[in-house]
């Protein structure tokens, strides 16, 4: 537990939360202002940085219970989608969002120029070469 | 298959693509509009709509293959985060988009009002009832 961590914290109990789902390993709360009611947070109880530093059955574990919720949210809110969104630039714990989607502008990305063949091409083996 | 898709098409080598990772089941290819240079797609080569729907083994063997792809993108491009969104809005095929992101204003997203305490009990209740 990091004492300055606002998940650890909710984990703890220490700030109450909406719970959807626990285990021994996994968290999933509401976020208290959501993209649309609904939007649900998974997080590791154990503090970690970012979601992809979990080991592989951690990991999937965290993406088992996810895809749950995304189903449970499909049945019970049946938005236009349900989306997933991990960037994880605001709070310091490692989390997933799972969300309603009611349109595309609910996710609004800036994308780069785009890029040439041969940026591509090289981009595509840089990437295969470190899997 | 489906003949008009055109993720279906790239699995078929109709339309060429940036290969990062392929194996039976999952192809992984460079998105040509990226968020950022790496933003890479993953999907199931059978024409599925939306990654929750495919079955549990199969939708791990996605998230897991994903994890591999984060790891990659973040030791040969190291942004300052690496993310993974779900909305399929745009192409009709299920896929995720695993990007690095190098400022959280690379995705924003529309916030709906703050729900009431009694909104956020109900819609954790409705959710987890669906668990």
């Amino acid at each position: 537990m990091d004492n300055e961590c606002v998940f650890c914290k909710i984990v703890d109990g220490a700030i109450p939360s909406y719970k959807v789902y626990e285990d021994d390993r996994v968290l999933a709360f509401l976020d208290i202002s959501p993209i649309n009611v609904g939007h649900t947070l998974v997080i590791p109880k154990q503090h970690t940085r970012f979601m992809h530093q979990l080991d592989e059955e951690f990991f999937l574990h965290a993406m088992s219970v996810s895809k749950k919720i995304m189903l449970a949210i499909e049945i019970t809110i049946n938005p236009a989608r349900v989306g997933m969104i991990i960037e994880q630039f605001d709070v310091a714990h490692a989390h997933l969002k799972i969300t309603p989607l009611n349109d595309i502008a609910d996710i609004q990305t800036v994308h780069a120029p785009i890029p040439s063949k041969e940026e591509l091409e090289n981009t595509a083996k840089l990437i295969e070469s470190a899997l």
